[in-house]
């Protein structure tokens, strides 16, 4: 970087962006600084400058932000990683810089000499890097020492005394891939945790799922932190594989980890700083006191499930989705299933397969996108084997997807699922002829963004969707008025024999939880979580800009929501452990924009 | 690679000898082939040319080998995969080829246009590629079929019939690193294969050494195929830890791992060209029929101990190093370790640092070398993480040992032996002052020498020297010759009044089990295992070149051995699991130069 002779114009045009932005930030001007973003902008910040999870737009909202940051911040070292290259008018460019307390990165996308967006995220807290590389630990202490412990001596004490002798810092409330993820962070961040997990294992609650369930995200895009998957491993992952790793990945991160654990009880003690948490771990109740609580009870934690007039008196089985024990019993019986989209159609192909007879109930439409086509529009340019062939690393992956503001990604995916729509052009007719009710999501903006304001209502198609176009699987649409003891009878009157109902009928938000752990008052207080606050269907407005709640701080102190896909729940997990790390060693971490809460559930 | 008008001198070189070596190979003209060798030269064939793990030396040796070999390996498309380079005269290469039946890699040093060394490996069997990166599983079957299993009944039901429904075509004796390498590698060539292992889990062979134990060798050097270790993975593993990466790693991998099962008899039926072979499994005795038996008992497989007159009086406590339990109950007792390598030094140091009153019994002499001097002047440069951060892989480090021939390496060690001869002076003068009997290797080529010659007689020190040369752990040189009721009583009289004796002696050659589980016969066959026929102390000579016995062809058919430390067990279970592979498909597999037997064990 140091020859600017020989510098590609984009690049030197970056340089002199840069050096301008690193002066005004120096010099605490926030107005020049701020001038350099153009009328349309978006400036995200994870945590480095904000202590949040925050997209400020225009430069306005630029200013507001550093003149509430700027001078504990104390931002420098601006330099580009590598070349910047220029596509379309825009010139991009990945960035490093650092702050008061710690290293961060960025991208940049310039437009016409100004900004048009900027992420910069935190790396690492200064003298609090992780053990990592270079820095791992050297695993045994060279020297005679008579105050030797071995590893597993350390390794047992430890897990005998936390939540005992000793306290952890942070309890994580559910031991999912969410869960355990953050777990790993914080491992590795010497932040004490303990997870607890309702379920005896890590990965139960994957093998209690209904047993055709694999991911519908690929391989690339499902890695944990620090550990990758192998290349061996299956481009869809089958549930009890994954459930295998987690465990597996539990054990190996020394993770402290309590199964058959159920949370019974929270409530802050805002003069102490820090929770009475009061669980159930075998039988035995226990109480904690960390200062911090996360929830990482998944969006699939808490079974929605409809209470239809008759449930009681129907004589065959009927459970959630979740409870699902899959088809082997069902051959030759009718099965209805009620909800149109991932579970539902996962659980009708698979009943469907095993010789039962199988009408999908559709209350609502529903978005259907292919799964290869999905790997091959939507996701292979950062997540698949040729991306990772060309040299696209998952850490460069999640940074350039942390880059795109929520604001502007509708639009951009509107194409993506224009040319979805072309491409499988006589699939989506085939599945219209067959009655089923197809959408696009409101303003056409497909898949992505349906997970990321309701996360529900689609069906990434693996095969169910050509049972349901050739009638294979029978559809019904509308709305359930009741059961009987042998029928689901529809509100048009129309009657579905059943020995068997599913109710694929969703989940709950995670603000559910809080309300049964903690108290409704501090549900409230906090507000719905999930969501961008789009004004589309189950994501009411005003805009907020960043998922609500996830991965930042709440309007309660010391409660933290954590969760997401397996992309997120790697990627904020981060972020979320930074958070908390600073906070454990007493770094002050003023929040710029703490959110507002506008829902309560 | 195309513009061959901008390449280095050396680089024009290195294409012109390959493309004269491809000339002469595609005419059959082994004779003119060998003169493009120098007349001191080697050519190390991993399996690719020779279906066996094979140096020939000088054009002689070359010329035969070709005329052997080469109208049925059909070599073509040599070519180089990178830049080469040059130093000191020699240039360079890395290279790729493939054969009649597969693809391999390689690589060349040229010196006055001349080929000094020639590495040959076969990298995969052609129609029979790895299922990795781009050819990984889908892991699910996209649409609807009523005949789909799941992964995990697969998976259950692959591992019931396994042994029983249907017959392994090869059966690994012994679950340590060696024996999941191999089966690691056999699962993703699709060979089916069982691991037997007396102890009940994968990395019991660890968890049940001694508590002090951790891996002399450094992370960087210790990677299993397929699954690296994350970068938190401590520099040197403690053996607990590395038994849970075991124990995950099988599982992961999905290999069929049978656990306290014991290999009780086996015999090979020439006519069926398969064994029978008989174990105990859990209580149950189970026969299996495998077409190739891999012993993969370990280098410290079986302990070697010394039977002391006396020793039957000896009232204290009494046993191999490998069943030692660890210091805890022997505070303010006295210890007589009898033996001055790897595991005497750990035990002693253990034992000092709890408090016991320790001896070592030094029989004969040791060559010690600091653990980090080892790291920085012997494995730095293919092995640490200077080396990753270089963009080194642990393929490309594997690959480049490989690349030296066993005949010359002593001549490569001995400078580094003196570079560190130089470097720990003090440390050296310290512990001979001590009376410690230090040496080098008979011709001072040092620890790996010794390794790779008789996989004994040195001790990477990482504190215990700094004990013996401040004599807080007694030094006592000469042989035992008998014990008393609670003493150790030496040839010249003294006696060494003990609460414990630890015999750190050693452990016998791979080739004493097959006496036991085969016959005394077959063993002979077969003859010794390990070494190189160097002509130094236990390793007697003919020279041969390559380690004997070890991952290619025995003189008794369907029998193999496997192991070695970390590196190896990794680097050559793929040349093992090809040539098993290649056996299982029925590919012709005309074995060259099948190693003689000069000493039976």
């Amino acid at each position: 970087m140091s020859s600017t002779a020989t510098r590609t114009p984009v690049a030197a045009e970056i340089d002199q962006w840069l050096s301008r932005f690193d002066e005004a930030l120096a010099r605490d001007d926030a107005a020049a600084a701020s001038e350099m973003f153009a009328p349309e902008s978006f400036w995200r910040d994870l945590v480095a400058f904000t202590w949040n999870i925050k997209t400020v737009e225009a430069p306005g909202g630029v200013q507001d932000m550093l003149e509430h940051t700027l001078a504990r911040t104390k931002p420098r070292g601006w330099r580009v990683t590598e070349e910047p290259t220029s596509a379309d008018g825009v010139g991009e460019a990945w960035l490093e810089f650092e702050t008061e307390v710690g290293r961060g990165s960025g991208h940049l996308r310039l437009v016409d000499g100004k900004a048009w967006t900027l992420l910069t995220a935190l790396d690492e807290l200064k003298g609090y890097e992780q053990s990592l590389g270079p820095r791992r630990p050297k695993g045994v202490e060279h020297g005679a020492n008579p105050d030797r412990h071995t590893w597993l001596e350390d390794r047992r004490r430890e897990a005998e005394e936390s939540g005992f002798a000793t306290q952890p810092y942070a309890v994580i409330v559910g031991g999912g891939q969410g869960g355990i993820a953050l777990g790993a962070r914080l491992r590795q961040l010497d932040v004490p945790a303990i997870i607890i997990e309702r379920n005896a294992r890590p990965g139960d609650s994957w093998r209690k799922r209904y047993k055709s369930l694999c991911l519908h995200d690929p391989v690339w895009y499902d890695h944990l932190p620090y550990v990758k998957f192998p290349p061996n491993w299956p481009v869809f992952s089958p549930k009890d594989k994954i459930a295998d790793w987690l465990e597996m990945y539990t054990r190996v991160m020394e993770l402290n980890y309590w199964g058959s654990t159920t949370a019974k009880h929270a409530r802050y003690d805002e003069r102490a700083g820090e929770w009475t948490l009061l669980v159930e771990r075998e039988g035995e109740e226990i109480t904690l006191r960390p200062k911090q609580l996360v929830m990482a009870t998944g969006m699939s934690g808490r079974p929605q499930t409809p209470r239809f007039p008759g449930a009681e008196r129907f004589k065959g089985d009927q459970h959630h989705s979740s409870a699902h024990p899959g088809p082997d019993a069902y051959r030759g019986k009718r099965a209805v299933v009620i909800g149109s989209n991932n579970s539902a159609h996962d659980i009708c192909a698979a009943l469907w397969e095993h010789g039962a007879d199988v009408t999908m109930v559709q209350r609502s439409s529903t978005h259907v996108v292919r799964s290869d086509t999905l790997m091959d529009i939507a996701l292979g340019a950062l997540y698949s084997e040729e991306a990772v062939a060309g040299g696209m690393t998952t850490e460069k992956a999640d940074m350039t997807f942390a880059s795109i503001p929520y604001r502007i990604m509708a639009d951009l995916q509107i194409p993506v699922y224009e040319q979805i729509r072309e491409r499988d052009a006589d699939f989506y007719r085939r599945l219209e002829a067959a009655g089923f009710q197809h959408d696009w999501g409101e303003d056409g903006s497909g898949l992505f963004m349906k997970y990321l304001r309701r996360a529900s209502g689609y069906y990434i198609d693996v095969g169910a969707s050509e049972l349901v176009a050739n009638g294979e699987i029978k559809l019904q649409p509308g709305q359930v008025d009741h059961l009987t003891e042998d029928a689901v009878v529809m509100a048009d009157g129309t009657e579905l024999p059943a020995d068997l109902v599913v109710y694929a009928t969703g989940y709950e938000s995670m603000n559910g939880f809080v309300a049964d752990l903690i108290s409704p008052e501090v549900a409230d207080k906090v507000g719905r979580v999930w969501g961008l606050g789009s004004g589309t269907t189950k994501d009411p407005g005003p805009w907020e800009g960043e998922q609500r709640n996830m991965w930042k701080p709440t309007q309660q102190e010391g409660l933290w929501f954590h969760g997401g896909n397996l992309h997120q729940s790697r990627h904020y997990s981060l972020y979320l452990a930074l958070q908390l790390k600073a906070r454990a060693e007493g770094i002050d971490t003023p929040v710029y924009g703490l959110q507002e809460v506008h829902h309560t559930r």
